[in-house]
């Protein structure tokens, strides 16, 4: 774990040894500026606790995100935007910190892509899912 | 608000009136399977409270999503995925009640599709903009 921190981006931000747009900070939490936006306002919310996916985080490392990504909503005025966090390189991830974008979505050209290949419903098939999966939550 | 709720299928859902594969559920939220997915173990998690939007969201009616998304991650054994939740018509929201997808990406094929029309980077615009987002944070 040292070794990722001393070597991750974000870690960096969060130490100040490089720059950011820095919009909000708390002890757990910080928010700055995207550099290469999708769209005016495209920022991150970040918990400063290093772990590449989600379930690295400890819930209470995460308490302060989606409040934080209100304030962004807010303080840039978009009105429709996706909130998008992505875990695997397969899933868009580029920096192994967790980080939740806020982007807005101004209009189709700016803003997040999203492709959504929805399969065929198939109810036999999801009851069998859900049934192996309820007994794991 | 009373309107809204009383047409809103997720509030229906919540009510019982109608089913759902319920993975979880406590005082405040709910996860179940997305009968429509893009993967298998695509699941949403909502909060009960009604909003379209996430800024309608109170903050203490979220605390729970993040942590129940984690665990929706471990049960369905998903390594790669994203947490997705789309705000508005234009960012392919379609049920006007908040919710969290959590879509686990297996291959290229299934799973969330990401487009991503990265801007080209303008320092001095970004700065000009931080100054505006900062001073509203």
């Amino acid at each position: 774990m040292a070794s990722k921190m001393a070597s991750c981006i974000f870690c960096k931000i969060i130490k100040g040894d490089i720059p950011c747009f820095k919009l909000y900070e708390s002890e757990k939490t910080l928010a700055f500026l995207d550099i290469n936006p999708l769209s005016r306002g495209h920022a991150l919310v970040i918990p400063k606790f290093h772990g590449a996916k989600l379930t690295d985080i400890p819930d209470e490392q995460l308490s302060e995100i989606l409040p934080i990504a209100k304030k962004l909503v807010t303080a840039t005025g978009a009105v429709e935007y996706n909130i998008l966090q992505n875990n695997g390189r397969g899933a868009h991830q580029e920096v192994d910190h967790v980080h939740f974008h806020m982007i807005p979505k101004p209009n189709a050209e700016e803003g997040l892509g999203v492709g959504w290949p929805q399969q065929k419903t198939d109810m036999d098939k999801l009851k069998a899912l859900f049934e192996d999966i309820k007994g794991k939550m």
